[in-house]
């Protein structure tokens, strides 16, 4: 199975270098008519977009998003609706001053992919972290659009900055208005105040610092996901982890889970308003039993580790295997964390696309027996 | 992609029921010529065996695994070796007290998968959880096992609980011998003395605790592993949040590391014996960089959940959608952590020799260029 | 991707060699609720099964099939169903004569898979072809069975052979209650009785001969397949050549379509009873238009060699790279096309059946638009 | 899996219609380190390009292939080498008059795809046959030119057309050197002459003819592909059949070979030059044997169908379920299997690269043991 591709059925595949003349990617097992322009993509990339802030890298990108294939004019509303075949995404890249990185060139960036990607390959595009660069993830973000009109507006995919630099917000002032009223995708306006004064002496300092972000989908019915390997949590586990910089996942409670007692853990029904549709007085399993959704909504939290390229010199070795210091000059995001909240949505509707269709194709319905 | 296969080039698929006449698996892709009799798996097999200490499930299985194809006798040693085609495995089920499932079969345990596997398909064997019992993972450690084999003896697959209920091991006090010398896989002589009282306490109460499980691997050389989806570490946490009861996955410092500074996350390096070795001086990144793996020892953390299956009752609903009140009074582990010690392991090794095989296909390589 | 796989959502991993002590299958993706016992299968393996007539392989086996996983009784019925888990097939070996195999352990049968499996492999279950064996091919019967009862029985799905030896029949007098009433598979009765008599001189010369086989599904309605690699008719092809000894796949009129002109080839098409039911003149294109199928019969044609197990002694090498005389001495079938058809009806089920949920998978639908 | 992926580890998937902006596919799994620029892909390209010929469609297309990822520059030579990350194409559409399609929007071509992609999806791109236009086999070319960097020089891959119109070459007049000396890939000069009338004729006719192509590939080590459903045969079939038009797949003898007697029909082995190159005395089974290259050339035949579209006027319906007559006014080609020759080829070329790394994976070596 390709290792640049996500999914079963509704399968991502991405390409692209960071300072290449393009990223992009195909989307695999789209159905077919559903209204599609990129009208549809491009707020969810603009979202993702750098320089939109100074708490984020200034590389001025439009991310403008062309749609290449796989659309065309419906019979009965004119507007371009997806025809079940792939659907090619291209987004130019623009801004890529790859001089900035000439002297990474032949230089290994502690904590960044440098020397793994020359041990494997014995060759790599230095330029901006070539495939390594989180510029791959607009890609992703791209798709996530794609597969959110797939689910359709009942499932409702959210994420937000829950802890910046060990800084966690308050979950009693959780609001979901606010995350878009700051920078920071904070849903707490208190935190996204502290977290502004952290950004800025972390970006005078050279230094940069790490963020946990908390992905929520509403509306998931009960039955989707699958008993062992293709697990719900399972493919969404792999799925947040394959994002850059992530070094943790968790699924509703996640570690905490492992310090309560059984009869603390379990998450009691009661009757709702159908046998389709009961009732649960907690959510510690974040949506999903035994790999298959539940009906409550889908939980899952990322950690993303403080970005490997900070003005700080750190001890390191060049391609010759000599000890070096070194530090990275180009522009980067302080807290690469921020943008990847748009990300962790993405990768959530596509994963959650995938398996709906999977189960459809396995039960022939969309929800619950 | 099938939901009950793992792997890409070293694929496992697994198969059965805990109550069904067996469990078992097919193992596909393994290399032609490795030495291989039940002798190399039995062991492991018997490590996660039901029934070995009061402090786990006293289900009796005896677990004797038959290999039903893919070996045959070396020309040269007369010994059994790999020929390169599928492995059947098979493991019988013996010590199956279906009775004890009676009166679940109309309920919905909290925290299990009954509720969910019902909204799936509409129909589940009930006897011991079905298909979601932690049953299905002897068959995991028995490609583990296979896996190791394959990895060859310079990989060193271990894994420890480090964390029950809550209480954590003294990381200072860190033996790998001691690990075996408890029923706990403590690698914390300390720590295994307090869990054994947690446990009588908590087996008492009929209830049940969780843990975190820390798996190592050595000897894993540098270039292991893809830029994208197909990431060592992504194909890591999907693998390991596949195992039952598992609710959390971290690489290296997992979430820890969102609470560091970037010049304190940096796994510095250091000129080692050659080129291809170099010496770093921290290991926040758990052994993997931009999803391929740095040479380092490879690092990830499992959170279990407490059981479900739990002797409190709790409120719920029965298959008609009537509230009930239900508790499980089967043979059941008062922490499923401890013997998933060895099954994160074998996911560990399979996951490793899925892409020592892909690394060897792309590069013709078994390690660094 | 498993090379002992075939399928995208309804997926069949077949394990086993000739004389080992089982060969066995896993059929993965299998949808919920399906009525299945050993009584559903059973019927299609005896008319596979060696020893039936004197003009195949007098091998006796019993081919009793068990199902080890993946049924359970049904709530209202009590009879067994699907429970949407893998279901495991297995089959025993019974009479494996191994000795009969002991002179060729060293050498290579020339139109055999002997010496390209040493040549990958460096070590082969030489017993009775190992791996290589037509025995593999129950298990397709087995599962091809299972993907029978997923179609439903609105698809029909039948094969013949249509010429033996190079002698074809009359495709005027074809007669599909004829196939079952002759050892042959023939739906023309005085073929058959050609091919008794030709079958007796072959096998008294020690030698073999090679047949034609025909496989018709009806009942398929349009819409199922997809456009570049995943066609109905690329994985017909991919599944029907992976049967043992086939050397060639034609799609409805196959190679003689290269021989008309365009106004001959194209099947003209007038109102049926409905939008989605138009009706036909013609079926040059075998059911498949585009990769997708078009409602009309779904046609293919498989080319089966004579196989190369035969008692006239060849010219050949042993392992050690001398030149020998060989011949075969076991029990073999002087026409391997015979016991084939039942196979080429399984493949084309379980190709069927696959593109029926893949195709419900994208659409949400089971049939045309 | 993905629909409009081929390969296992060497991956090609392709998007794109006809008249959109641009067709384009991406390649995964290439090795890191392989010289690779456009001038690789072009001459392949140019070869299968319309509008090179009166005996081909008149489109024209500059077919100039864009590389948008996966390559950089050699440290050592400054050219361009791929760097194992996924690789780019895209070519412009550039003479899409998608005004002749007008009046096809609403028909249905006999033969053609317009029916069973409006039966599968309820909407397509009628526009020169959108997906299903043979114009998508221009990527397929292109990834096979990298197919062959990565299989080196050493394996040979030449295709020529072997009949048309049912007039068949005369096969001991074979000459390589001549199949470009003439527009139509023969191989021998006397047919080349007789087509060239037949097609002047056809044209004239507004008719179309169909065409047998034999793809030939030299210096594939024993032992690539794989015992049961992954065979190189099986993988061969599956790729060529799902090529625009054809119809059917032969490996060596094919159909042929059904009428061998046993003994006719062994490839008798003698010693070669040593062990892992046996000299064998015919080729009937076209270097496959058991799913597994033999070390003889690899040899496979397609049937390509006359083109659907004539301009000769055919009975089918409209969208509306009304009786029509319908005939093609576009550009096209008389005889489509003459351009299909480079995809034969490049189709050839993939399979091969994908059971070369498959081997190596498995083996660690890139031929016999």
């Amino acid at each position: 199975m390709s290792v640049n591709t996500t999914g079963r059925v509704f399968r991502v595949t991405t390409w692209g270098e960071s300072h290449g003349p393009a990223i992009g990617g195909v989307v695999d097992g789209c159905p077919p008519g559903v209204p599609l322009s990129t009208a549809d993509i491009q707020p969810w990339l603009d979202a993702r977009r750098p320089g939109t802030s100074k708490h984020v890298t200034q590389r001025q990108e439009s991310d403008a998003v062309e749609i290449l294939s796989g659309v065309f004019e419906d019979d009965r509303t004119g507007g371009p609706i997806t025809t079940g075949t792939p659907i090619s995404l291209l987004i130019r890249n623009e801004d890529a001053r790859s001089k900035d990185y000439a002297e990474i060139r032949d230089s290994y960036r502690p904590g960044h992919a440098d020397w793994s990607y020359d041990a494997k390959y014995g060759v790599r595009d230095y330029r901006g972290g070539g495939r390594a660069s989180a510029r791959e993830t607009a890609v992703r973000v791209a798709a996530g659009a794609i597969a959110r009109k797939v689910l359709g507006p009942e499932v409702v995919i959210r994420a937000a900055l829950v802890e910046m630099g060990g800084d966690p917000i308050d979950r009693s002032a959780w609001d979901w208005e606010q995350r878009t009223a700051n920078p920071f995708w904070s849903p707490d306006a208190a935190a996204a105040a502290r977290w502004a004064s952290l950004l800025d002496e972390v970006r005078k300092a050279g230094s940069s610092v790490g963020a946990v972000i908390e992905v929520v989908a509403e509306g998931v019915p009960a039955g989707w996901g699958a008993p062992v390997y293709g697990k719900l949590d399972a493919d969404l586990a792999g799925a947040l982890m394959s994002i850059n910089a992530v070094k943790g996942v968790e699924i509703g409670a996640g570690f905490a889970i492992a310090r309560l007692r059984g009869e603390d853990a379990a998450d009691e029904m009661r009757a709702g308003n159908d046998r389709a549709h009961p009732r649960f007085l907690s959510n510690h399993n974040g949506g999903i039993l035994g790999g298959i959704s539940s009906g409550q909504p889908v939980v899952a939290r990322l950690a993303v580790k403080p970005t490997s390229s900070i003005l700080i010199p750190k001890r390191s070795l060049n391609r010759a295997g000599e000890e070096i210091e070194t530090r990275t000059k180009g522009r980067h995001d302080p807290c690469v964390g921020i943008r990847a909240v748009p990300v962790g949505e993405a990768m959530m509707a596509c994963v959650l696309a995938d398996h709906y269709l999977l189960h459809r194709a396995q039960t022939g319905r969309a929800g619950p027996a």
